[in-house]
Parts: C-alpha cells; sequence; structure tokens
C-alpha cells in the first residue's frame, strides 16, 4: 500500500530499467526499456520500438523523448 | 458542506483510491482507480480501461497519464 | 459598485455554490453547481450535465474540469 | 499623448466599464460592458452578446472570458 | 549601427507611434499606429485596418492584441 | 572547436549580422540579416524577403518575429 | 550502468558531437552532428539533412533547432 500512495512522478522513478510503452499525443508509441525520466517527463528509452497503430514501424537505439509530447506511460508488467 | 469548500486539487486528493474517468482533450477516456494524483493533475491510474467514445478498446494494469493532455476528472460515485 | 470592481478571479469565487456553465475550447459545455474553483480556473461541478451543441450528452454527479480547457464561465442569474 | 504612452494592460485598465469586443482564436466575438479584467486578460462581461461570423447567437448576463484564449480586444468609442 | 544592436523588444519600443503591421497566427493582418507595447509583445493598434489576405476586412478605433498570437511586427519605413 | 561548444542561444549570438533563413511553424521562411535576437528566439530581420514553399512572396524592410513561432535559425555561410 | 542512471538531459550532453536523429512535431527529421544542446532541448546541428518521411529533402551547414518543436533525440550508434 506503501506503493499506492506514491505521486505520478515517483511512481515513474520507481519504474526505471522496466519496460514502458510511452504514447505520445500524436498517438505513435514508443516501446522499450526506460533508462531515465525527469519530472517534465522526458524519457530515455533503450532498445526502443515505434509503433503505429499497434504495428512496428521503426527501431531505437537510444532515443531520449521530450517530455511535452507525452500523453501517458504504461508501465509493463513484471514477468 | 466542508467537503464542498475544498479546492479542486483538494477534491482530486480526497478521490485517492476511488473509482475515477479520465477525459483526455483526445476525447479518449481512462477508467479506473486513481493510485495518486498531483497538482499538475498527473494522474496514476491502475487496471485502467481505455474507452474511445464509450467502447472499452484497451486495459493497462498501471498508466500515468501527463496532466496537460486532462479535460476533466469524474469522480465516481461510491456504492 | 463595489461588484463590478472585483477582479475575474474575485468574481468566481463569489461565484461558488451557484450555477455556471463552463464552455471548453472544443465547445462542450458543463452545467452544473460550482462547487468550488481555483485561479487556474480549475473547477468542480456537481450534478453537471454535458452539453454537446446544446444537447444534454451525459450526466456527472462530481466533475474536476483542468483549468486550461475553459474558454469562459457563464454565471447563472439567480432566480 | 499621456494616455497614448500607457501600456496595453494599462489601456485595458482604463477601459473598465466601457462597452467591448472580446474576439477569441475560435473567431467568435463577445460584446458587452467590461466589468474587469486583469493582466492574464481573463475578462468579465456583462450583458454580453455572441457573435459568430458578426450574427447574434447567444446572450449572457455575466461571463468570465480566460485570458488564454482572447485574440484581441477592441475598444469601442464612447458616444 | 548603434541601433542594430538593440534587443528585438528594444525595436519595438522605439517604434511606438510608428505605423506597424502586426501578422496573427491565423494570418489575419492588423495595421495601424502602435501606441505602445510590452515585452509580451501585447500592442496597443490606433486606427487599424484588419487585412485578410491582403484585403481590408474591418476598422478598429483602438484596440489591444494579445501578445501570444503574434507571429511578427513588421516596422513600415518612415516616409 | 572552441566554436563548437557554444550554447545554441551563444552561437545564434555569434550569428548577429549575418544572414539567416527562419522558418515558421508554419513552414514560411524568413531571410534576411539577423539584426539581433533574444533567449527566447524573438529575432530582428532587415532586408528580409518571405519565402512560401520556396517562392519569395513579400518584401520586409525591418521585421520582429516572436520567437515561440520559430522552427529553427539556418545560419548562411560566410562566402 | 552508471551510464544508464543518467537524467534525460544528462544522456544528450553526452551526446555532444555525436550523430543524432531530431524528429519533429511536423514528423520532419533532421540528422547531424549535434555540436552542442540546451536544457530546453534547443539543438545546434552542423552538416545537417532534413528527410521528410525518410527522404532527403534539404541539406543545412549550420541550424539552431528550437526546442519545443523537438518530438525526440534518436543518439546514433558508434561506429
Amino acid at each position: 500500500m506503501s506503493q499506492q500512495t506514491k505521486k505520478p512522478l515517483g511512481v515513474l522513478q520507481k519504474a526505471i530499467n522496466k519496460q514502458v510503452s510511452v504514447r505520445l499525443k500524436s498517438e505513435i508509441e514508443y516501446r522499450g526499456r526506460m533508462a531515465n525520466c525527469d519530472p517534465y517527463m522526458n524519457v530515455i528509452l533503450l532498445d526502443a520500438g515505434e509503433y503505429n497503430t499497434g504495428t512496428l514501424s521503426a527501431n531505437y537505439g537510444k532515443v531520449v523523448i521530450r517530455g511535452n509530447n507525452v500523453l501517458f506511460i504504461k508501465i509493463e508488467n513484471e514477468i
């Protein structure tokens, strides 16, 4: 329950090194390992795939996404 | 009546752990339990469904929505 | 005349608990009792109706509208 | 000439209680008596008419317009 | 050459009382005498004409343009 | 190499009095001598041409471009 | 692993003088050597190519991109 009382930016910090999906306002989605992020929601993704309406359209080794474009960040379940 | 004099951000804080519907500017809606939020209206939703014009289009275990995209947050009635 | 010299945000504070219509940039309008608001024009509406070009399209028990979406807030006359 | 050296926000302050036309980015225009305004260009209009491409489309007793939507404010000549 | 080393906002201050053309993001242009302006590029125009793709569409005795809509301000040559 | 370690705004300062092309978000481009600029990327252009998809569409003796519209500023090579 | 714990803006600083691809919100992409950048994500690119849906459409010797237009910055692998 202590986890649930974390603020949104704290939850993102805790998700560092996990797999995430970053949906942008343009509806394009980037999936990869979140190497880091900051309070503005600038995000570094490693080994990222770009998905356009669900279809993989490009691959990125290391990409820095500017936070103001982010719609949401989905944190993938650990398996 | 003390409840009604809370400021909007205070009302959101009081709704933590309740079911909410978050409508975005894109008109897409996310419904789930609001694990937390902050003054910028960044929101963490758990067990969230994505609704596109009322139809469930995706499920999210844990998602952080960036506040600047939020149109409104509807707080569901306790049952 | 003292009323007319209030600043816009002061007029909104004075309208708390009154019926208001909140028009958003998307042209959708929400009408209900304004439980509270803040200087950013974040607004809490109670027993709100959503109107799309004048037609009621949904009802909301309690909704927090994010201020940056607001076009204007019309304060209804007391009857 | 002292009038012409006022800054834009000072000119607006001086126009309080005068008839103004507030054109929004959406091109819709609101005409009425400006009861007050603030440096963000939030405006209170009394007895306002809404004009859509020049045609009166609605009347508002008291309306608070959020400043970020304002394109310009035309100050009507005293008659 | 001292003139050329002025900063953009200083150049605008120096253009007070000159004829200017204010082009907005909407591509509509307002031409008139700039009575004053501020660092946000809020502008007061006197005896202004509104031009839509080069054609005069309206006249304004005194208008305050909100700076965030400005694309550019052209300073007319003295004659 | 000292030049290459300048920050972006420092590079712009160093380009004062050079020929530049200022591309706006609207894709329209203004080419002229940059008389000055500031950290917000407000720019003064002298003897500027307006280019719409590469074609000269207007000339401006002195124009102040508001920085928030700027997409990029290309610094022309000295010849 | 120390590299992976850098914040996004630190990762960009570390990429100075490397080849990057800067994707803008307009979906146009600029590829070149990043001479420098700042926390707002203003970027200087040298010997840059402009790519429109993957096709080279223009070349730029030295261009300063305003940060607010940036969607993401992809850092190319060293070879």
